[in-house]
């Protein structure tokens, strides 16, 4: 069978992962690696996740182990409902709430819903990179809106809608990831929030808010999301893979009962339902006020893990270089010199100096190369940190020494 | 904000689900349901599902509850080569396995790499509800297959084959599910086998063979799967749903790595990984060899419900009607007297007599009104098999009586 032939034209559009060989370079246990955006595992309370599997066990095992309802099961439901309300300011019900299989599910879905070939979504330059590959499996037209350190440029944003709209394209969805973002770190300023949801509102352009950080804060208070200026044309997203654990692969969005609904339909299609065993593990855990204890513990070690890396990169990296000051979550973007390359300096540094990264390409729709990468201080064990980032500047330096292939 | 408006073409093409109204109405414990194609909740042996989880606890935690990779846990994808090479007699290695959440996630992942919009794809009549909802979501143009008793017709086949090859339609694959067939308990016959692969190979058409029920025969021989007579252009589809539970949503598929490496890039696209937590409780359960056991407890309690139900069918239903007899699975296909309209009939079936089926309009890619219903004996429980279907004789007494609307 000639399989190439026979791939549908989404496979070309989606392309290759440039994490794919990625991932398996950086397996070594010598490589100290800042490439992956994923929780400390030393904040998973482990005992007190014995005690609600225990707990589902002890009352609702049998539910626990068959099919549940294609929007998830309803007392979860109501605690996100909850939860948003409380924290995210938003007036949600438990038909606003679908769960899903991880917050990338939830995009795939409203992606499903939402685009057909050739529409064009809105995303910030750089954006996530897992969105950006679901985006080109729906054959979506990407347009950027550049960001500065105060998140997306709202009044280039209205440049770049104009533009479109001379031209009668009318973009689909705007996806930001609003606090911390992946890869930046960057937050999106308390002022421009009002005025991007008033922008969005007159051009009658969807958001799609993920908010998977945003209760990872350091310092401050969080800012209200970009949704709750919008509520009737936003769909957020939220994740229980940051403040509990990625494993249970769960995940939500928030949207009017008619997108619920259509989104349902697509979970239909996808995993027919979510995991019915592990909904009713976070429940628990969650109904106990874990969540908001874990969240806080975690919150404290990212921030140590933060500042040994800010220090860490004053001291190694060249002056040239500069970085953002994330006041939360788990990334920060790194700008090197602009003969550095950190796509083909990838490879070396890896294999020579023992240190990984993310290249900074692989968060750019266009893949252009860059002199960008980025770092996430979340996993890795503080007493590393130093020593990871000095290799880094070794790794830079060599680079920019070596003649061009 | 027009939500109506905003929706990708994609959602009018999969429709509303005939099944989602019917969920509601048949809530109410007093319903006897034939409705649902879920395993029996007494074959779960908790004990030992609590031994595996615990044991997961004990050794491998902080990995359960992490992200993993998007083609699934390697000792689980080796677990299932192997399995599948002893059931099936497909030649498995890992890098022929992808985990998935659940086999619809695994046709879901099929379809996204190989359908574009307007492709043709095969499926037998009556088929699985979700799948043909999954290939509308594709906006695949649906051509059926007719069936007998031995499964697809394959002259019938053949001709179709050369009708669609005179349009130069070259259709991308035919799903079948070969044995015990959903909706209709119908298993494709050992002698139709071969030659169904050999007429796939000749006009280079993809085999998708799902064998979610397979392993559950009550009598005889297992047939060798249809993929194994066409392994290089088959992708095969098992589950852990029937074989331990659905709640752990957890399948597979078995391809050539070339699919499997498109799929995983779905996988990014989707769920990103299948459940950590979940894959290490099913692979501890199934390395200590007890699905084999559990499959072995669980065929007989299946067996015993299909007996009673065929015993009770003689005895309740009009001489007129007539059904399949399925050797293993979860369902059996009744055909009643023409002037039955199943769809219309379901409501005042439910409300008046208490008494749940699956129309069998919900089966057909168009819809069409027919006489025959689905049952599932799988659930319910078995001293009310006999109630169930004298109930739902009447309903069909009644129907027939009544005067048309």
């Amino acid at each position: 069978m000639d399989w190439e032939e026979l791939f549908a034209d989404r496979v070309e559009a989606i392309g290759v992962s440039d994490l794919d060989g990625l991932f398996a370079l950086i397996e070594k246990p010598e490589v100290i690696s800042f490439a992956a955006g994923v929780p400390c595992a030393s904040s998973y309370p482990i005992d007190r996740i014995k005690a609600v599997v225990d707990h589902t066990f002890a009352t609702d095992i049998v539910q626990a182990l068959g099919y549940g309802a294609d929007r998830g099961w309803s007392p979860l439901r109501e605690w996100v409902a909850e939860h948003v309300g409380t924290v995210e300011g938003l007036s949600a019900g438990k038909d606003n709430i679908l769960i899903t299989s991880g917050s990338l599910h939830a995009f795939d879905l409203i992606s499903k819903i939402l685009i057909s070939p050739g529409d064009t979504v809105l995303v910030e330059e750089p954006s996530y990179l897992a969105a950006i590959q679901t985006l080109r499996s729906y054959q979506a037209q990407i347009v950027s809106i550049p960001m500065d350190d105060g998140g997306v440029d709202v009044g280039r944003m209205e440049g770049i809608l104009n533009v479109l709209k001379r031209s009668r394209i009318k973009p689909k969805f705007f996806y930001t990831i609003s606090s911390f973002q992946n890869p930046t770190g960057i937050t999106l300023s308390g002022e421009r929030r009002p005025r991007l949801a008033e922008l969005l509102r007159s051009h009658r352009v969807v958001l799609v808010e993920d908010n998977t950080y945003g209760e990872l804060y350091f310092e401050g208070e969080p800012l209200p999301s970009v949704s709750s200026y919008m509520p009737e044309g936003a769909i957020y997203m939220g994740t229980f893979s940051k403040i509990f654990a990625p494993g249970v692969r769960l995940g939500w969005a928030v949207a009017h009962p008619q997108v619920i609904d259509k989104m349902a339909i697509g979970m239909q299609c996808t995993d027919q339902c979510p995991n019915s065993f592990t909904q009713r593990i976070v429940y628990e855990y969650a109904r106990r006020g874990w969540i908001g204890e874990q969240v806080s513990r975690a919150t404290k070690i990212y921030k140590r893990k933060r500042d040994l890396m800010l220090k860490a990169l004053k001291k190694h990296l060249p002056s040239e270089a500069d970085w953002t000051v994330p006041r939360g979550g788990f990334f920060l973007w790194v700008r090197l010199p602009k003969d550095v390359d950190t796509y083909t300096m990838f490879k070396p540094a890896v294999e020579e100096e023992l240190v990984a990264y993310a290249a900074g390409s692989s968060f750019y729709p266009d893949r252009r190369r860059t002199s960008e990468l980025r770092l996430a201080y979340s996993q890795v064990q503080p007493e590393l940190i130093e020593e990871g980032i000095s290799r880094l500047g070794r790794a830079i330096e060599k680079h920019r020494t070596r003649p061009s292939p």
